[in-house]
């Protein structure tokens, strides 16, 4: 691995990202077209290019000189398959490994792939770490809701149910919602098959009844909501649920809408989710996302590292008593 | 509870089905709108009426003398509640708890409610029983897929997720779509996070195992299938889920579905769930559904009972190696 030359984010500027160049159905092509989109969307952007020496080339020859300032390259040639261990992520010889060894090494301050997201989130764990008061990281997509943008997740980072991880979860959500999505004081509910507090399973009872005794900070438990919920937006601006759950209800809900284009008024969300509740900013685009919503991904990564999304889940946890309250693993 | 005159469903004609008039958020007006829309619908339907005298006589008075001959009633005048407990739904002071009473004895051949569906599998769990080789019943809806209908369990019976119950539900989800849905060799899809066989949670991946190696009879089992599979229908007719994601999921897409009017090619899909496990027919339509949606589910149930679904039920789960071999609870 042919390290970078080891500078800073920048203060006060934009900050660098990392992009992996080998995530993706389509990588490399479809990366470095989304990262050429998103550096000419953002004249502040840095990016660092992690992936094959040709393939960051190709990059560079299509920018002007002036731009090819704003790139730096880390070559790396293997990236991780979609039926490799998800352990492989964490491998410094893989595209995302060395990604993540760059944000662990704060010299960039964000990490983009389209890459295996179990390998992405395995790569985060180990390489920056949990915040303290998270059990497991949450994947949160933004959906356009009738009413407005609405936070969902866990999406996909996990696939087990735990009224920890769910009332945790409230809390980080909420957070992103007001920094992603511009909810200033978000209403937070508990995906559920009903909309009375008795319905669901355990661990969903669980955190129900902690999240009414506890209260969130800067936002507002307003108890269970349903599938349909998720859609119109109209009840609540963050959903929480359990990774398996969310993200089948996700991709449902993604074909729905796309097989019916118009259906909803063309909003500006990001068809990338971000990875929350690690000590770093890691966005996850869609293994089949084309180039504007790889772009889009490189930009909410940006965003991110610009409202200071750590801190701010960092925050949020430590005020909202409804999380410290069930903390059981703290790294 | 006054019992009707106890004639048995006519045989090689149509067979008699109960209504619960007191199921449904906007019961009974809805329902006896429902019920007239059914006769009207079907020359040969005979319906028995469980509710409040003043409601059946309603309905009563807006038939000619001659459709009067085809509707008899049972007057119960208490309903099961949204937040009252499920088991009230065997409570044969109930109309839910009658109406099974009269399926039990055969009084009838089918249920229709779109009361609380808790109480109406209670009541025809404890009413009817289980089949033989069955866990736990399953609630299955029919979704317009892109390329035809396709079937969705379990979408809410239960709530917990039980490999033995995926593998068993995935025989008489086949058995269901062959004559609920006309496909006669159904694919079933097993719903998970990623079309690998790797990918799920531990009861998906035991469940998937169990599928691969023992077939199912008159179906073949194509593998994990992702929510956006459930939107198409490109890849199985059948989609075996827990019903608490099922339930989500259905929600979820039904809502998108309704952002978007005309997205789908109209079809004769009926927007009511068929309890499919239980020794007799029950039919459960949505809270909120009008009179349409009511006039279909007593045409689904009219439809199963022709067909012989529970016998077609028995078949399939006897024939169904993988089905058998989990079977961990027969009553």
């Amino acid at each position: 691995v042919n390290r970078s030359d080891g500078r800073l984010p920048r203060i006060g500027g934009a900050a660098r990202i990392a992009v992996d160049l080998l995530g993706g159905d389509a990588a490399p092509a479809v990366v470095v077209d989304g990262a050429l989109q998103a550096l000419a969307a953002d004249p502040d952007l840095q990016l660092l290019l992690v992936g094959p020496r040709p393939a960051a080339d190709e990059l560079l020859r299509a920018l002007t000189t002036a731009d090819r300032e704003r790139v730096d390259v880390l070559a790396v040639d293997r990236g991780v398959g979609m039926s490799d261990p998800v352990a492989h992520g964490a491998d410094p010889e893989t595209t995302i490994g060395a990604a993540v060894v760059e944000l662990a090494s704060s010299r960039v301050a964000a990490v983009v792939s389209a890459g295996a997201s179990g390998a992405t989130v395995a790569a985060a764990v180990m390489g920056v770490g949990r915040l303290a008061g998270i059990r497991r990281p949450a994947l949160a997509a933004i959906l356009p809701g009738v009413g407005g943008p609405l936070v969902l997740l866990d999406v996909g980072a996990g696939v087990q149910v735990h009224p920890t991880d769910l009332v945790q979860h409230a809390a980080i959500g909420a957070s992103y919602a007001r920094l992603a999505a511009g909810v200033a004081h978000p209403r937070v509910g508990l995906l559920s098959v009903g909309a009375e507090p008795g319905k669901g399973d355990k661990p969903r009872r669980t955190a129900d009844s902690a999240l009414r005794l506890h209260p969130l900070a800067g936002a507002v438990y307003i108890g269970p909501v349903e599938g349909n919920d998720v859609v119109t937006g109209a009840r609540a601006d963050v959903v929480v649920t359990d990774g398996f759950t969310g993200n089948v209800l996700l991709k449902g809900i993604e074909a729905a809408l796309a097989a019916a284009p118009g259906a909803f008024p063309p909003t500006q969300v990001p068809r990338a989710a971000a990875l929350l509740g690690v000590a770093g900013t890691v966005v996850i685009c869609h293994g089949a996302a084309d180039g504007e919503q790889m772009a889009s991904g490189v930009a909410l990564a940006s965003r991110l590292v610009a409202g200071g999304i750590v801190a701010q889940l960092r925050d949020g946890l430590r005020s909202s008593a409804a999380a410290s309250k069930l903390v059981e693993v703290t790294p």
